[in-house]
């Protein structure tokens, strides 16, 4: 059993964790911080949990912070990168939901989130925590950068065909959408009801904060730049990441299903489709699984992968238990096996 | 004031043709046959016509139609070819919402509709009624295929591209998504509200209808052939198509928005976004218009087309309205002023 | 052709008066002012509009006001009654979209709106702009009060019975449920498409501002004080308010459907649907019409009124239109005869 | 570790159904029947049950549903009653989804369901499940009739007001709302996204099947006939029932929350919330809780009580699951625990 807190946690990626924390069988979350809420009963904001979470959010407070195993950062971009040093030197774990530890180089993350790097010293050694590339290096980490939403249900599609180099490195499209629950919890016009139900869009096309993590980690994978195009677009719904990826065949001879069957074949939460399918978001709603299928098109040389996931699970939360449970030795899999509810 | 009739039209494209001819100053809607509902008023199935539209719905009869001065066809594809010459034989005009004279050569269409065609000899005359590609064509049409909706939505994106030679002819993508109402008002399990609702899917990735149709006059405008993937995918909402559009630049300092403002200049239902611009669905519903924006992404060679219509509308009713009004003459936007509800 | 301006026109009444004055045939709509937005083309904050109306919003200049025939407030509560004295002093008529002048009593208004009231002197003089209720008066009027979107659909629903005496004054329950976009365009976490989508609540259930309101012209119609009960909802939706109305027969032999018929004979915007129906919101979305059905259960003696309407239209700007017509002597259908889009 | 089989299960309350007993500590799911869908892996159809439930659909037989401990039926009305007779003759006991159970007297459910009843005699056997009026007689029941949605979010709500006494007989409302999922997973027009999706109705206003239930066991809480009105309505969402309740109290001293307090004390899946609370139908989804809340209003004498409940969970399944609990000793709340999933 271990002790987690989490700094933030008003949002939505935080009320998942909540959910996934209080289910935990390893788990006692001890603390969970929130400057504005401060006072307020976890179960008044949100009532899903009440019964059980019992907890108040409180005002964040380092010496009890330190206390802990683990601390989990569901804040804006900015803000673990203020603290993460000095809890890793207490000896605290530490997973930020958030941007900070993504990408290589303070430069580079200056330019796509607009402000300096509070410890780019940190940058080396924080690990990206997408257990499907990087399970090993995750158990050992004492701090874990989450991945990005978009950039899990891309990376995962992606990953088989530029390891094994059967696509060309150029000429990638990733066409990837979204629930509103990724634009966050926030009081905005363009994430009320009557801006979202019954449309969509496109945003971001000129280059969505998500494009250098999606780039960086795929021209690892290949050994190689790439040439990769990506727009994320808003779904008039809820929750779950789509993306539909478009890659061109250099290998016509390349068994693709067999090439994901077993790059992936011991992968808890990668559950590679039967051939023809087309997955929903709704059957991974609430579950870490992200869903893949392949498909090629009449007269086309692309690879066409369909891959979902749930945005606030595999997407944020549900990937930081997973980071969690790697980290401390226990089942990858340990309070992450709810199935998903449908309809 | 001519007079009209529609064959079908207890579908959504349907209802929504009577609702634009009923505001239309220059048509009188004198019959509209179902087989199905033959003696329900109009009012009973689409309350929205309540107090607009008077006719009840009848058994379909040859020689009332051929009095008519045009007939549209809003029925399930192979119902138009058994009756359209007949029809133009008597001088009555037609105008087929479905696809059956969307394709060149009878072979081409029963490989892709599964049927042999019921007359092969009037699909060279057929126009493909796109008027911002056959304009002139359609003014002298004894018989107007309506585009698809998918079609009108990536043909009026790609086009000033495939045209003026800018882009490479291989490595197109048209990641594509539509409300619901595309997949029409049948009894069937899949598009329940209990089965879209909150989730977002692909299907047809294997190879769609309207594959071939985009292709054809794709390749057309281009002047050669193309290498084009398209993917349909499935939106939670009831109206609306948004095409997002790949293509390769080959000619980097091509002026891309003058290029658009050129090609459309004098088109009543194009309408070329400021630069920076993600339209939204809802911004067309209900009505003719289809918006397009044009995107460059940092460090991508890929030309972004957003493209966004009414899939009812410019793609199906209101497009097969404004061909009507450019075979008989009328004022091309006649009957299609109406200003989109928001929110 | 009237000069007419807005007040506000930021929120969603404000963007349908937008639409509906743009189509309206005597009336030039010359300004609309928002602090908030000055500067910023109407069409830029709703793409609905481009193309149809040109203006930039301004900030609100009192001369320029006084120089039009009309001026309608679509603006927060409190504000109108700041200006109506010296714009009606200027000649101009106005028509209140807000709560300023719709009760009676200046201490009425403070006990539910929480404010003293500025102009208590024209309490008297506004005319509640309720045309079925109150068309003589309107006509007259300079100064009107657009009735709430609930009392709107609530009032015309139980009139008929409660002016005949039928049913009991007391045990009356209007149940209503609203879209969301009765909640406004701010910014607020509680309308946010996460908070809202998949989910149904009550709200305001001890007692909403709407309620005096209802009460108030309610009981002028029974001519004594009733006993009502009225819990708004929120339904996962953008449009539309359906109220369910519960009243005790006591008149067993009453012929409702002809009470209703009569009271209603000459009303263009009440359409008695057929007995045995059941209404829907969207048959109605971006119209003036309210639908109204009857019902009797087996073994209750209650009568059960189904009423819905567009809270956006004829429960706010389109009933403002309607006002404005009658004030100037229009066609009082003029400007309000677009059909509903279904689906 | 008890044997189950599942009856059906080709709906909604099935696929539900198939959930809850994937994750029962206690329950081994040995058949599953569906004449249309045998063959099927249950996974194909629902695949938010792939990785948790490996069986097929098969053909019903007798002689395996014999063998087990308990069948659920989750079949159109009319199916259990078919069957119920020769189950019990073998031991094996019984849990109808459907209605076949519910109402007393033969008669009663000829005049409601429209067919006359199969097997008369198990009328009097039969255990209403709602386990907050009879829980012990579950506990011993051989056949159980789990109630129907509506009946029980409308009891649950009323039920301590007309035990006590404190609210007239006559004049109650019981005005309900319920998301798409229980009209069924047939393919219906009525049901579809298209018709469903942005707008409202009431439904069966002239008598709804679960009136009767609705009264029969309200009337023997009360002791006494009742007045009560109930009218259903259709909310566009998939889960969740809100009913709104309204009583004219008649013992103005009455301490109703601790009226409901006391009634509710030891009831695990009814959670009264705190005064002023307006609960969300999404709090509750994918849980068997019933929440509710008290109101009342100025100047009126009626109670208010806001009941929400998931149609799908305790308005069937998991009060099937529950009521599986009691018949067979297990803890009450076995397989019932989840977290509901938020936003």
């Amino acid at each position: 059993m271990i002790e987690a807190g989490i700094v933030g946690g008003t949002g939505y990626a935080g009320v998942e964790l909540l959910r996934l924390l209080a289910g935990h069988p390893e788990v006692r979350l001890k603390v969970i911080t929130s400057r504005s809420e401060a006072g307020t009963p976890v179960a008044d904001l949100f009532p899903n949990l009440r019964g059980h979470v019992d907890l108040a959010f409180s005002e964040p407070d380092e010496q009890t912070l330190k206390g802990l195993d683990v601390v989990f950062f569901s804040t804006p971009n900015g803000t673990a990168m203020q603290m993460a040093e000095s809890l890793l030197a207490a000896g605290t774990r530490v997973v930020d939901l958030a941007a900070d530890f993504r990408l290589r180089g303070a430069d580079n993350w200056e330019r796509w989130y607009g402000m300096p790097h509070a410890c780019p010293d940190l940058l080396a050694e924080a690990v990206y925590g997408l257990p499907e590339m990087n399970r090993e290096a995750v158990r050992g980490a004492r701090l874990v950068a989450n991945p990005g939403c978009y950039p899990t249900a891309v990376i995962l599609g992606l990953l088989p065909l530029l390891e094994a180099g059967v696509v060309a490195p150029h000429g990638i499209v990733a066409d990837a959408k979204s629930g509103a629950s990724g634009a966050g919890r926030g009081a905005k016009v363009d994430t009320l009801l009557c801006e979202v139900e019954g449309s969509f869009k496109a945003y971001g096309a000129p280059g969505h904060r998500h494009l250098p993590e999606i780039r960086q980690y795929l021209a690892d994978a290949a050994g190689r730049e790439l040439g990769l195009t990506f727009v994320p677009h808003l779904v008039p719904m809820v929750r779950g990441i789509h993306a539909t990826l478009y890659a061109t065949l250099q290998e016509p001879q390349a068994d693709l299903p067999a090439l994901f069957a077993e790059r992936y074949a011991d992968e808890p939460f990668v559950d590679l489709l039967p051939a023809g399918s087309h997955p929903q978001t709704r059957t991974v709603r609430g579950s870490n699984l992200c869903r893949l299928a392949l498909h090629r098109q009449a007269d086309s040389d692309a690879v066409i992968v369909l891959s979902v996931i749930d945005n606030l699970v595999k997407g944020a939360a549900g990937q930081a238990v997973q980071n969690m449970n790697l980290m401390f030795g226990f089942t990858e899999t340990a309070g992450l096996e709810g199935i998903p509810v449908l309809p």
